[in-house]
């Protein structure tokens, strides 16, 4: 199974290329879209996202990640194995979460180009090609060059930011909800918000947070949008209890 | 086959969060993305939606339907079998049209739940797994028990409201064009609408009513938007002209 | 392979009624979807970005093109065999670029329709099982007529106008970058513009024009969108450097 993970956006004709390549390559194979609307060329959002989305993959599956802005510049390119799942993608931080917090990680550096490689679409020329070949059993060995560890990594602690919106309007925190297990109150935008375990729980037109199904805190409203009510965008800072502990 | 119709976007992680599931149980198996733009948390736009939908597709399909404010509370979780084909998603009306007006209809409530079951995502925990099953073939009994009828249905006469506004600024509403073959009119916001029998027969930036390609009527604008031009949004209402007659 | 390339955008559900009969007629045949956002009405488009991106895709693909306005009306419906790969849509131009700049190309006109035919919906009707037919690797000689040419062709030559813009800002135009290869600036709204090999030469926030990972001349701006920065919009003419140099 192959997964993409990018910020390619559905409108475009990126991820149909992407597509064709391991159609071509690894023909059979299912190829999931797992998430197009990582927030343009925010590799931090998007490595926060893609740790909260992997547990609900099998071990095989490959992660085609492409977030990308450095496409054509000095950044290598990674391909990350984490406790059975493989990950390839560009070095600048994107895999780093999802591999940095896995039990065991080995990491390789991308040490081929295609014939043609596009200045702007490594993840069509380079990427793609790469996971096919771990999509379909082969290990590349000849193309891959075992590293130590990415040159790029974030931070491996939670991210107290509104890391994604979705098109209801609930915003995703970089919080994982394990984390905040006995909390009463999340604040954002100079508002205290309550944990409620499901949406029926809250009043309609109320917000809250809740730990959503890919286990994140997530700051939303019953039947409404907690985006539009409360003006959040992506990068918005969300107060930790911890933090308001301090008087 | 499986047939999604949701109210998932197309933008947020959900619907690839459920083709993962689906491509573990029965690999292979195809799986089309129906609509996944049912107006939010509207089970009864979806209801209507599914109904004129559902007959491009095959006896022995599988539809796995989302629309599910509702979800973590009190509902009951629903499998309908109707004219041959499957509809699994939860008792809210959301399947009651397209089983309440087939020839033979059979219900079942999911009487399961999976090990984990997230509170706000049954569509990918427990409504998936049964989707794969009935697809797969194997009824599985042992997870469903049989009912006379769904908790909730909706009237089974046309909804004479805007049901869905396409990219084109196209409004189909929830009346079947059927019941309206010799009809030269409908009004919506005040406006007396011609009935045209295809879109070149209007003059460009005039609005119209046909029945469109899945047999609706629907308001539309030769080479324009019928939403921007009529200022339409889900849930207007459309005076049918039996309305209208009664001066 | 079967490649869709459509203005039937995402969130409604044309895209899925199609893959139905696709699954139906040659189960398990690969069906991309390489762009559904054409500029919505707009063949003239849509032909020079086919031609762009046919190329990213193997000798015996199908395409099934839908930009079809005129669609009910007298317009012919169409089939091109180009350099080996295949093309299915209207007779309004949409297949011209494509195939007019092939080495080899034969036509035909569908002289076939379906039982139930809708006034609306050609593309699932009508091109989708003759798309399918082709894909399945059985040509329809009973549903096809040879031509010479089609009826509506669009000039082969460059388009100096904006025909894309996708979700990141960055302006498609219809110009390949082949014709400009030794060229400074283009000028757009009046502004003049660089020229970048690779997005990171130019300075965050920075307007300039590259050649894309289609061939494609396109206006870009640095992490930013060069469509809000610059006003740009599809239809918006780009002056060729051969047209300023006329002083």
């Amino acid at each position: 199974m192959i997964v993409l993970l990018t910020d390619f956006g559905w409108q475009d004709p990126y991820v149909g290329q992407v597509k064709a390549v391991l159609a071509e390559a690894v023909p059979g194979k299912p190829v999931i879209d797992l998430l197009h609307a990582v927030p343009d060329f925010n590799a931090h959002a998007g490595a926060h996202l893609l740790d909260a989305l992997k547990s609900a993959f099998p071990a095989g599956a490959v992660f085609l990640c492409v977030v990308d802005p450095g496409v054509g510049g000095p950044r290598q390119a990674l391909v990350a194995e984490a406790d059975g799942q493989w990950f390839v993608g560009p070095d600048n931080g994107l895999l780093s979460i999802a591999a940095g917090r896995a039990s065991t990680t080995r990491y390789w550096r991308i040490a081929w180009q295609p014939e043609t490689l596009s200045d702007s679409f490594h993840g069509r020329d380079q990427f793609a090609p790469i996971a096919a070949a771990l999509a379909g059993g082969q290990f590349p060995e000849d193309r891959l060059e075992p590293v130590d560890a990415p040159e790029v990594r974030f931070d491996l602690a939670e991210l107290p930011r509104i890391i994604f919106i979705d098109h209801y309007g609930n915003a995703w925190t970089g919080i994982r909800g394990g984390v905040l297990s006995d909390v009463a109150t999340l604040e954002v935008k100079g508002k205290a918000l309550e944990r409620k375990a499901v949406f029926h729980e809250a009043g309609k037109g109320d917000a809250f947070w809740y730990v959503n199904s890919s286990g994140m805190a997530e700051i939303a409203v019953n039947r409404g949008s907690a985006a539009a009510q409360l003006g959040l965008k992506v990068g918005d800072l969300v107060r930790l209890p911890t933090a308001s502990a301090s008087h």
